[in-house]
């Protein structure tokens, strides 16, 4: 916990309370805050005496060598960048929890069969570079290298004072901060028995239901698209609504309509960024594009909510301006498709196994009740590493289920509980 | 009309077609083309014998003088700014229609009692700095000069290639340009007989009735917020519905709203300018900030539907983030009011009389039916002027009445149809 909180010391971001770790994070992916914690980082691996290699991702693999060195490295993985008004845990919590085995298994002087590792994947949020999870993906060869190297910083988070200046690619702001590696980015070259990931549950189940850990057994479908909506920039004063195509109007319909037909089907859609051109109090918006999220359970639901909101946007923008004769048109451009995730049935036997081991440990009540299988509403690393090796996930509670806010918050005790889960999970496969 | 396109060297826009002067404008205030165009503007005009005087608002008064140097001069205003995506005739036909007169008055060796007197004024768009006609509004003393000299130019519009560094004041950019004017803005250091001003309709009423001249005789009232959605920034893929407080959804719904109410009162609203913070694809928006722009026909009108919407907006804030016990907010800051105006019973009479004349010589139908009285939707600078000197508006037709458009266009016909009606107004009010 100590260490959590001072590798937070880059890119510490809204303060709400007093103490001294009373802030949020704004450590966007490869600006000068995530090299400042890189740094750190790699510093901490290799005084851990582990081998830190760099690949051309930025992605940081630090490896504790096991007995054998023709087996590859059990991994335990998450990010180290957060989200403009992010908080201390997302992402962060589970690669300190890895530094934290790597401690213990060195002061136990614990020998393991084949290797375990530590890895810092880059642009987990997906908050600077629009694409989540993009280096694990590449990692997975399920992203092109190229496609993820030429990908542009989105505007709204450009214009953050600890960007860069806009717009930086991939490529660009990891050769600006010296991260650009030279392993080839791929699990051929850098191989994992599985992978392993500790993170903060992100909604309310746990924490309301008064339980320790979650077992991640799946994560949910979603898509990311970007969205145009072309209309005609007119006057405010002079032009009746008949004779408007006021893309940001369309855009308001669709927002209230998205919500409507995801909820219809038990899913989510989301906007987070919205821009209208050309800005003007008294200029109808001619020009609007905005982020669509759609997340649900199932991969087919998230198209169905797709196919949906397809024909009800085309509906609402043959409306507005009609009047003209030149009514919005709408574009679709899919960013990003994360089909819903079952992790690995042994990973999940060891991550059970151990959470109940340690819950068992710090409790007098009932072991059971105070661990739960979960689906994670979120996307993470563990997704992309799922399709190439043996994967699962273990969540602990976190305050009102909050999080990709400064106030994210979770106790000392429930990290610590998270580091002990992991620990034994990578022990208990590595002995399978 | 060469004058006209001539003028639009500076800060030509968006092209929509293949002819030298077939693009739009982008001369957001106090720009550097803005410069370009205003040193243009003064050299003409002492090229024609005028006395040029600049005030403190980067207003630039040209007099030819008349005969008698003890009464005001009638003065020919508008603008020279446009809109970020604006035409060749909002308010540049203005002025270069008061060039045209003074050249013909000096062609024909014209004596006139008072001085004739052409003005720029500054920022009449509210495009850059969102109040707009605030350069008049000084000089009629109604926005205190400190007010206005401290106004910050719009986020969106900042960031605009031909833009300065962001944020610039009024103040900043009128000493960067070098037009912070010595004479007091002012009706009383630049007293005027009568304000006179030749706009584009920016209306499709005289176009679609192929008439030819709009005696203004009002200006419809509004007003303009800006407006201030709190609510709790949170991840788009684990928090439910029901669990957020979303405040770009309690925005879309807002705009939607707005325009139900607007449409049942018989006036307009309209939204151009909104921005989501933090601006992430998966971080359901926190803050939301937008500009509202309510018009109607009478003051009481417009008051009606911000009162409505106050309430309106309230009560969609209070459902958004209800079931999290933390519902969303909105504030409403008032940036600019103007009431409607009734122009001057005189200056209409000479507009009307001037219109019917210059018609008449140029046509064989019928007179009356080619000249109407109109009201302006748009808000000009002699709103401004008409609460000190006797004003009015001549407006002519343009193509769809279509303007805050690049494509914006009034014929070559048309345009001079204007210069000659408000030459004759002037004229004819000079004599009275
Ligand atoms: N855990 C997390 O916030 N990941 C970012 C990807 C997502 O939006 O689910
Ligand atoms: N004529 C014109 O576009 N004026 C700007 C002020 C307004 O929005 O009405």
């Amino acid at each position: 916990a100590n260490d959590l909180h001072h590798s937070c010391q880059w890119g510490s971001g809204i303060r709400w309370g007093n103490g001294p770790t009373d802030t949020g994070m704004q450590r966007l992916a490869l600006s000068e805050d995530d090299k400042g914690v890189r740094d750190w980082f790699t510093q901490t691996m290799k005084d851990l005496k582990c081998k830190v290699t760099v690949d051309e991702m930025g992605n940081i693999f630090a490896v504790r060598p096991g007995r054998r060195a023709d087996v590859p490295a059990t991994f335990i993985g998450s990010h180290l960048d957060t989200q403009p008004t992010g908080g201390r845990y997302d992402g962060i919590l589970g690669v300190l929890a890895g530094i934290e085995v790597i401690k213990t298994m060195n002061d136990m002087g614990l020998e393991t069969e084949g290797g375990v590792g530590v890895v810092d994947w880059t642009n987990e949020e997906g908050a600077r570079f629009p694409i989540s999870m993009i280096s694990s993906g590449v990692w997975a060869e399920c992203i092109p290298l190229a496609h993820a190297h030429n990908l542009k910083e989105v505007p709204t988070v450009a214009s953050l004072p600890t960007a860069a200046s806009a717009p930086e690619t991939m490529k660009s702001a990891l050769q600006k901060i010296g991260y650009l590696g030279d392993v080839p980015c791929s699990y051929k070259s850098t191989p994992m028995a599985a992978h392993f990931e500790v993170h903060i549950e992100q909604g309310p189940y746990l924490v309301s239901a008064n339980q320790r850990v979650g077992v991640v057994t799946a994560v949910q479908a979603y898509r990311w698209f970007r969205l145009n909506v072309i209309g005609r920039d007119t006057h405010t004063g002079t032009t009746a609504f008949e004779h408007r195509a006021d893309a940001l109007y369309a855009f308001a319909q669709m927002m209230v309509r998205a919500r409507e037909v995801a909820a219809s089907k038990g899913c989510l859609a989301s906007v987070g960024i919205v821009e209208a051109k050309p800005g003007s109090v008294n200029t109808v918006p001619g020009e609007v594009s905005f982020s669509l999220d759609i997340r649900g359970p199932e991969t087919e639901l998230v198209i169905e909510v797709e196919k949906q909101l397809r024909a009800d946007f085309d509906a609402i923008a043959a409306v507005e301006g009609a009047g003209i004769g030149k009514p919005c048109r709408v574009e679709w451009t899919l960013d990003f498709d994360s089909p819903a995730v079952k992790f690995h049935e042994d990973c999940i036997d060891c991550v059970q196994q151990s959470a109940e081991a340690v819950v068992a440990d710090a409790s007098v009540t009932d072991t059971k009740s105070l661990v739960r299988t979960i689906m994670s509403g979120a996307g993470h690393d563990s997704v992309f590493t799922s399709k190439r090796v043996p994967t699962s996930m273990i969540f602990i509670p976190c305050k009102d289920g909050l999080s990709h806010h400064p106030e994210e918050f979770s106790t000392a005790d429930d990290c610590a509980t998270g580091a002990s889960v992991i620990l034994q999970a990578v022990v208990r496969y590595d002995r399978k």
